[in-house]
């Protein structure tokens, strides 16, 4: 056995601190049974995990659990961030009703806020602000003003299409929302638009419900990590594909799908008013527009969906 | 142009809906400027998502924000869910400092509670309840008592291996805590304890900050997903390592890791009290216990931690 001083923490001048289980002690001396076996083991130096002066965290680094640990173990209690973004939903449509009512004719139930909500709190966003409209571009307008003023982020769905009750476009431009993209080539979500008032943007997202939590992950959530100055993107893998699939027309697809000991299968139902698939689906496959035949094996790139 | 009478929904007695852009109307009348190109095309025939009867989602399913939508487009207003467990956080050591304060001689900053509190709050919770307690037998054991009094889940860090000041086991012990495992061939997180009284699991995790974290995803997360009948475990892939690792020791590693672009890379810094590299991984490669060294493009399992 040796002898050595020692408390929780390094005494003055000493460069290392013992870490051993097998120790007994005498007053303010610590007795160790043993010696570690080699020289260095058991040994943390000082400064070993940070030094003075040394970077201990990249500015915009995200603040995930660990990252939260590392600073409070240095002592930090605070540290300057983004704030979160206000978002504001509005939901448009004459024929929605809410979810625990009687349908009446020509309604249906009205999702897209409840998924969205979701989607948003699952990123640990509190404080949604969500607005219903009739299809009344006076009333409409109105609505994206207050929006407008009240947000960091407006998030649209329904009426961006070019019907008779459409009004969200003439809404963006009353309200002088400048247009950045309007229509993507892609399938669920084709006719996704994104504008942009002062340093607002704005999603016009469509109406079904799968198009628009498809435009979610893959455009919405993106720009929220853009305005947190996080990276905010699904995780991406390259995975063979199990089974077979012949693609319709000449546009990306993005697929439910269930992704298993590294092969991805395609669920049943992938029709953009569908959401069956979705809520079982965890991740989603793109089907390049150029390509239509998919056969077992071949590599494709998944997008994995938040636990 | 061919002329169909449609409301936003299906009139009684027809089985389909025209859906269709290049419409304009008359009076109850929708006249279409283009006939469906294919027999079925653009048609949603009734209850192609669902049918009467038919069963929408298996109890059980993680209600996801597809799954909150898919409900709230059938009207459904309220599901029976399994609450979640209310979890009590229990950090021990005579020598912990709370971040914000000046160390005192043989202090170090408590980092164990704050890391916790993240990695629950990413999974929704709130309300978790933080108890700090010196290193006393009889105090632990009350705030213990009063933890098991007030909670679904007890988490404990540091205390749990077998030193002078360790009073973890005691304090279990004391409270009737039957221990189901301590002890794991694994590094970090070694000296990792379960337990149960009654119905209540009790983790005794290590104190070494890294240690805490690794056990949280390998064990604490799993557990709290049996409680609330779901899958709570990191998504796993099986993916090729990026450069070279000579593996010290018999125990099963838990590395941190950088997944991108397929390859997994390691990170600098692995040691138990480090979490400066546990911050900036988005993996945690598993090192199996009977391998030593490990050489560019070998296999290995990782899990992707949540962002």
């Amino acid at each position: 056995a040796s002898r050595i001083f020692t408390g929780a923490a390094v005494p003055d001048g000493a460069d290392t601190v013992v870490m051993q289980e097998k120790t007994s002690h005498s007053g303010n001396e610590l007795i160790l049974q043993t010696i570690p076996s080699a020289a260095g083991e058991n040994l943390r130096p000082v400064g070993s995990e940070i030094s003075q002066g040394e970077l201990a965290m990249q500015a915009g680094t995200g603040l995930t659990p660990a990252a939260i640990g590392f600073l409070a173990g240095m002592g930090i209690s605070a540290v300057p961030v983004y704030t979160r973004p206000r978002v504001s939903i509005i939901v448009t449509g004459n024929e929605l009703q809410s979810p625990g009512n009687p349908l009446g004719y020509g309604q249906v139930y009205e999702s897209n806020s409840y998924t969205l909500l979701s989607a948003l709190q699952q990123q640990g966003f509190t404080g949604v602000k969500v607005h219903r409209s009739v299809d009344d571009l006076q009333k409409l307008t109105l609505l994206l003003q207050t929006a407008l003023a009240e947000s960091d982020l407006v998030l649209m769905t329904g009426g961006v299409s070019v019907g008779d009750y459409d009004f969200t476009l003439s809404a963006l431009q009353a309200c002088g929302v400048e247009t950045y993209f309007h229509k993507v080539r892609q399938k669920p979500g084709k006719p996704v638009l994104f504008g942009m008032k002062n340093a607002i943007p704005v999603f016009g997202l469509p109406g079904n419900p799968a198009s628009v939590l498809t435009c979610f992950y893959q455009y919405v959530l993106p720009a929220i990590g853009r305005l947190m100055n996080r990276n905010l993107v699904l995780q991406t893998l390259v995975v063979p594909l199990s089974g077979q699939y012949t693609k319709t027309g000449t546009l990306t697809h993005f697929l439910k799908a269930s992704f298993q000991n590294g092969k991805v299968s395609l669920l049943k139902g992938q029709e953009s008013y569908k959401l069956n698939s979705f809520s079982i689906a965890n991740c989603l496959v793109v089907m390049p527009e150029d390509q239509v035949q998919f056969n077992d094996g071949d590599l494709l790139t998944i997008h994995l969906l938040p636990i």
